[in-house]
C-alpha cells in the first residue's frame, strides 16, 4: 500500500465486496485515511458502492469538506467519516451501513449485541447503541452534520462498532481490510446471537480474554486476514485490481 | 421524464427492479399515472414483471378499462391501481405485490406493522390491513372488480401503504421511483420488527416527527433517491435505459 | 399439450423450475401420468431434477416398474408416485420433496399447516402428516416400496399434499402446471405460517370458503397460471422449451 | 478412486462444493487422508476453498507437517485434520467449517442438535460440543496445535459430528463424498431444528434406529449418494471435473 494508486483500487475493491457481502445496497459508504496526510481521507462521491471506480473517490477534509474544487455531488453522511477520523488517530478506515441484520439490535432493548462467534471478535465487547434522537430529537436519523457526527464518535468512544438506532451501524477499523471484515461478519454474528437466543438457554458469549486474545492475533496482510480479502475480491468480480504490498 | 417514451421505459426499469429485489415474483404490478391526462395509466399487459417490456404496455382508465382496441388479456386485479389513482388525485405510482416477508404483518393481530427503519419511514405512521372478507365475504381473495378495489382504495384512505390480509399489499407514492423504493424498504422494516420482536423488550419505533421530517426531505430526483434507483436498474440488468431529467 | 413431445419437454421444464426454485436440490421428483394411457406415468431416471433433459425420462407403470427395458437406475422412491396415481384417477401429476420450509411441520405437532396466504390456497385445507414409523417402525424413511407408498397414499386421501415427518412432502395435482405452482408456494406458506406465529396473537387462516373460490377459480392454462409457468421456466433458463396449446 | 489424479480432482471439487453451498467462506477446509498412505493426508494450502485448484493441494503428515519442502503457507488449523486422522482409522475426510446455522446450537445451551430429517441423519445420534475454553482458557478460539486438537478428537470420540462453541463444527466421514454431504446437511438440518421448536410442541427427533438404518444403506458411489454429488459439483461449475470409478 506504498502508492496512492493502490489505496484508490484497495478502496473500489472495498466498495464491492461490501455490496457483494450485502453490507450496503445502495446506501452505506466505506473511507480510508490518506497514509500520508492523516487529516484527509478519500471516499466515493454519491454513488452506490457496486457502481463505484477509481475515478468516483474524492478525497475530504476532517470538516468532511472536498480538498478539491468538486462539483460532484457527496454523500450526505460523509461527516460520519470525518468525526471518526478526528477524533481516533489510530483508525485509518471507517465503514456505515445498514446490515439488514444489525438493525434489530438497535431497535429493541432487551439483547446487548456481543460477540458469540470468533469471527465477530473484532466488533469488540462493547459495542454502544446512538440513537440521534437523544440529543437531536425528531430527524430524519441521517447524520447531515459534524455537530451529529461528533456526537456519534464520542458514543463510538475507543470502541469498534456503535449501532445507530433504526439506522444502521459505524465501523471503525486499523486498516481498511480489517473494517470491510469486522462489517461483513458484523451482521453474522448478530444473526448467530438471534439464534442462538431463540433456542434459549444460557447464551456462551466469547470472554473478554478471548477477544483481547483474537485482537493480539491481528495484521492486515497476514496469509489469514488476505485469504478473505481476496476471496470476496474474487467473488465481488474485481479480483484482477488485488494488489498485495510484499512481507 | 419529459416524454412518454421516458414514461415506458421508466416503467420497464420499475417492473424489473421489483422482480429482482424479489418484491414481485409471477404476479404483482407497477403502474404510473399518465402526467398529462390524470384520468388514465400505464401498466403492463398480463405478464410476469421480470419479462415485460415496452410493447407490453398498456393504457387503462380510472374504471381499469383499456383506453384503446386490446386483444392481449389484462391483470386480473388492475381495478386496484384504477380505484386508487380516482381516490387520491396527488399519487402518481401504484404497486400491488405479495413481498413475503409482509404477509405475517396481515395474518396475526398482534403487532402492527410500523416504521422502525430510516428506509422504511415512507410507508408512514399508519399501515391499515384490509380483509377483503370484511365486505365481501368469501372470495378468492383477488381484486377483481372496482367495487372490492375502491373498498380497499377506502381502508388505505391517505396512507401510502395498505397491507391485504392473506394476500400482499397496495403502496401509493408521488413519483414511480417513490412507490418502487417504498416497495423494496417495506419487507426490510418488516424483517427489522419481526426480528427485534424476536430479541425482545420495549421497540423503538420511528417517532412521528422522524417520518414527517424524513418525509419533508423527499425528492424524487435527487442525487440521494436517483443513487438508489440507478443501483437497482443495474443490479436488474436496465441500466441501459436509465433515463435522468435535467436538474 | 396433444403429443408426447410437448409432455416431454413440460416434465423437463417442471424438473428444472423446482430446482431453480429450491423445491428439491439432488433430491426430490417430478411425474406426469400419461394422459393416453392412465396407467402409466413418466418420470426421470434417477438424476438431480436441474440436470435433467428429455433423454433421462421413463416410463413406468403404477407398480412403479419401466414400461420398458431399462438398464438406468431409477428413483428408489418412484413408488411414491405409482400409489398415488393408483389411488386417485383424476390426480395428472406427482412431486415429491424435501423443502427445507415445510420440514418444520412435520417435526413439531402443535402447528398444523394450513393456508394463510392466497397463493398456498391449493394445498387444500388438510395437510396431513404421515409418519412412516407409525406402519413400519424404524427404516430408513425412504419410502421404497408398493406397500409403504399404499399407506402414504392413503394418508393422502382425497387431499392435495400430505407432509411426511422428518423427510418431505408429497404433492398431488390435476395438472403438471398446478402441482408445480403447489409446491413452489407450500413453502412460502409455511414461511409465514411460521413468521406469523412469531408475530404472536390470533392467526388468520384462509375460510374453507376462501379455499373452495380459489379452487373453483383455477384453470392450468389460464393467462394468470401461464404466467407463473413461462416466469419461472425462463428464470431457470429453458424458456426456450415452452409450449403453450392452443386457447 | 484408483489414483491420485483423481483424489485430487474429487478433493478440488469437495472445496468447490463446500463454497457454493456456503458451507465454508473464506474460512474452512477439506482433506482426504492417502488410500495408500494412511499416515498422509491431502488439503489445501492457506487458500479460500472456492480458489482450490489441484496445484494448491498439499500432503501433510500426521503431525500436521507438509511432507515436501513446502514455502507456501498452511491452513493454521489443519491440525484438526491431523488429529481425527490420528485419533480414528476408519475415517478418510474430514471437514472443518463455520456454516452459519451451526453456531447457535454451540453457544446456546438449552437445545442439543440432533437429526430430525432423513438427510441429516449421517451427523449421527450424538454431537458432541467441545469448548476450546474447557482445557485451555482463554484462546483466540483456533485450533493452531496438536495439543488442541487432539483435546478436539478425544470430545468427537466415535462420533461423526463435534460442534466447536463460537466457532463451527469438525466432520469426519468414511469418504470424502460422505463427508461433503455431511456438511452442507448438516447446517440444513439445525434450520429444520430451529424452526421446528419456534412452532412448539413435541418434537420428533430421529430415532436411534431410524440413524442405524439409514447409516446402513449408505454406499459412497451408489447411484443415489452420486446424484447429488454430480449436482452439487455441476452447480459449483466443476462437472467437468466428475470422475465416477466403475461399479
Amino acid at each position: 500500500m506504498s502508492n496512492l494508486d493502490n489505496i484508490f483500487r484497495d478502496l473500489v475493491i472495498a466498495n464491492r465486496i461490501l455490496a457483494k457481502e450485502e453490507v450496503v445496497d445502495a446506501y452505506g459508504h466505506v473511507s480510508i485515511r490518506r497514509p500520508d496526510n492523516p487529516n484527509h481521507f478519500l471516499i466515493a462521491r454519491s454513488l452506490a458502492p457496486d457502481l463505484v471506480t477509481a475515478d468516483d473517490i474524492v478525497e475530504l477534509d476532517l470538516d468532511g469538506q472536498p480538498v478539491r474544487n468538486e462539483k460532484r455531488t457527496l454523500y450526505l453522511e460523509r461527516f460520519i467519516h470525518a468525526a471518526i477520523f478526528e477524533a481516533r488517530p489510530e483508525v485509518m478506515a471507517v465503514v456505515h451501513a445498514h446490515a439488514e441484520d444489525t438493525l434489530p439490535f438497535g431497535i429493541a432493548d432487551a439483547t446487548r449485541l456481543q460477540p458469540v462467534i470468533h469471527s465477530g471478535s473484532f466488533i469488540g465487547s462493547e459495542v454502544p447503541v446512538w440513537d440521534i434522537a437523544d440529543n437531536f430529537g425528531d430527524t430524519n436519523l441521517l447524520v447531515t452534520n459534524l455537530e451529529q457526527a461528533r456526537d456519534l464518535a464520542k458514543c463510538l468512544g475507543g470502541n469498534n462498532v456503535a449501532l445507530m438506532r433504526g439506522h444502521g451501524f459505524a465501523a471503525a477499523g486499523r486498516s481498511l481490510i480489517e473494517v470491510v471484515r469486522m462489517s461483513v461478519y458484523l451482521p453474522r454474528n448478530a444473526r448467530a446471537l438471534l439464534r442462538a437466543k431463540q433456542l434459549g438457554g444460557r447464551i456462551k458469549y466469547l470472554s473478554r480474554g478471548e477477544i483481547d486474545a483474537r485482537n493480539r492475533g491481528y495484521s492486515p496482510y497476514s496469509t489469514e486476514t488476505w485469504r478473505a480479502w481476496e476471496y470476496w475480491a474474487n467473488k465481488a468480480g474485481v479480483g484482477d485490481l488485488l494488489t498485495r504490498p510484499e512481507a
